[in-house]
């Protein structure tokens, strides 16, 4: 079978990381034969590349001429549904930049574009190949800390000076961006947050704080508590104003607790099930006994590389997809919850109207 | 100066205990000389003292001719401030056990009580004797971690099976205890919370869950997040249905990080204020240097004794009270913030007025 002719569109840092990557012949089975950017972009990147790279200004003749099979998306977050609707209508897969959008209506659109096309659809979320959070995941499928009761993500070690925030204009606007932490540095944490535990919130309460720690808009500290389905509870914190900041995910089951921090992945484990214990014990004082277990992970993760390795073998041989692009509504959904919550102040059923997080978005873009 | 004769009202658990250590003579200064309590409890006590101790059963007696000094009250919470206006009333000195009552009117009237008697009122907030928070308030106070951005309390480690419940029909009704988790076995980090901080919320949101774990009334797991006056957040979870649980104690500040876990405490230390950083840095990416301290603490902790002597102290010296008895209001008025705002469904501003909060209590122990 011939390499998958592979177009990038948006070269800014990732796009441009992207196609180096591709153009260095990283990515089995494919070849990169055409980008989409701005004039000084295509000059930076042609410098650079080795291979015979079609260069587009225009986004209409990039997909209409480039004669591409797949095309990865990493232009501003708010184009990403349009543009991958654009793709899907030619017959092109596509692999899209985290977050899918910035609004869940938009992203159900992107979708069902997907579905009706019939191919093969991934998204950046690059954490998904960390061996930590896949084992994480599998202790939690298989059974082993049991049901959950808590999840608690402390993810404040997404600091971001001033100087940051000052690079473009249209950096953390509402405008620009759609949203701040949540939905430029933790979409990473939304979707882990949900893929490991496998459990979606049933209500979504948001406490959103706007340019708090920096002369930007949108939100950069965040304290969301949620409750599930089984009656669980979760609280997800995110700053870009703290240093140095945190990145602590614990999760209490029945069977015990995993704590990762450190990118090390530490297991509670008890001798028996706690609600076993609640029931059966007759002592008044007293607890089931535990034992705390580091668990061995692999080191060795393959990152945005990885996404993209897999997009390009389910594309040639049906490989089940990492990071399926449907997926990427997900952490959009609970980002938008949070945020519809905060402006709110109230409690919010998740997912929230799709209709209704337009309307209110519309009005901070103005 | 001669001895301070001591007497203890409520002989369960923790008055039996202060009653033989007083007995063995733990205690500089003081001496136990008289009991209030019921039948079987002092029965029992009786066969282990060795000094000379009057039983008394009915407490009008006890306070009118036992003919003591300073009163320990260790009785049912509800009890607290009507005893212990009670023995202010007489001129004598009172240290309560914690929590200092059940709703904060109550405890005001307490406080108002010792201040007219003008005797030395302290509260077993015993947690304060503990080097390693008393280390963490003072590198806060002396401004090391400069101001504070955010506080973060798991204290999930207050395991009890239903068989503990089970123990007293009185456990765990509004009735009996007024409360669960937070007027039961947190008030100690209730405290401690805003003792080592010297932060009060100004809004509180308080999501708490009633008989989830057991087969009680009131909440067994409890998420609060509050706001200061200074813009910082904070998160305190507690619950005694998790095994193992997580004790961990984060505050963020300007001038790094600190952590209280597994008994340690460990300074994240900025290179330069975070504030400064931000506004003077130019280079987009970036965040001040740190450097990670295990601070060195003292691990003898006197605890209950050492308040119990700190009181004494405090009566024949004039030594500064480490728990006055006022300060019990603080971590009373917390936990009714955050019942209120759970009843409610609604964030309230802080503390909740007294009289709503008393009124919304009643209905709660119909």
């Amino acid at each position: 079978m011939s390499d998958i002719k592979v177009g990038i569109i948006g070269i800014g840092h990732m796009g441009k990381t992207y196609a180096l990557q591709l153009d260095k012949g990283l990515v089995e089975g494919a070849v990169l034969t055409a980008v989409c950017g701005r004039t000084k972009q295509l000059e930076d990147l042609k410098m650079q590349v080795k291979g015979n790279v079609q260069s587009y200004q225009d986004e209409a003749v990039f997909f209409q001429e480039s004669g591409i099979d797949a095309v990865i998306i990493a232009t501003p977050h708010f184009s990403h549904p349009e543009l991958a609707k654009k793709a899907f209508a030619k017959g092109i897969h596509v692999l899209v930049e985290k977050p899918a959008g910035v609004y869940s209506k938009h992203v159900m659109e992107m979708n069902q574009s997907a579905r009706e096309s019939g191919k093969v659809f991934s998204i950046m979320l690059n954490q998904r190949t960390n061996p930590l959070y896949q084992k994480l995941r599998e202790m939690i499928q298989t059974g082993e800390l049991g049901a959950i009761k808590r999840t608690n993500w402390i993810i404040t070690d997404w600091y971001r000076p001033q100087s940051y925030y000052d690079l473009s204009k249209w950096r953390a606007t509402w405008k620009g961006e759609g949203g701040g932490v949540l939905l430029n540095q933790a979409p990473h944490q939304l979707d882990l947050w949900q893929w490991v535990t496998g459990l979606k919130p049933k209500r979504v309460h948001g406490f959103c704080h706007y340019g708090k720690y920096h002369d930007i808009e949108v939100e950069d500290d965040v304290t969301a508590y949620v409750e599930y389905e089984n009656g669980a509870t979760g609280v997800f914190i995110a700053s870009t104003g703290e240093a140095p900041g945190t990145d602590r995910f614990e999760i209490a089951g029945d069977r015990g607790k995993l704590v990762v921090e450190n990118n090390e992945l530490t297991f509670f484990k008890l001798a028996q099930s706690e609600r076993e214990f609640n029931a059966t014990y007759k002592g008044g004082f007293g607890m089931p006994e535990y034992e705390r277990i580091d668990i061995p992970v692999e080191s060795d993760n393959p990152g945005h590389l990885g996404i993209i390795q897999n997009w390009i073998n389910s594309i040639l041989q049906g490989t089940p997809l990492l990071a399926p692009g449907e997926d990427g509504l997900q952490s959009v959904e609970i980002a938008n919850a949070i945020y519809l919550s905060s402006w709110m102040n109230e409690t919010v059923e998740f997912p929230v109207d799709a209709d209704l997080y337009y309307e209110k978005l519309q009005e901070k873009m103005r």
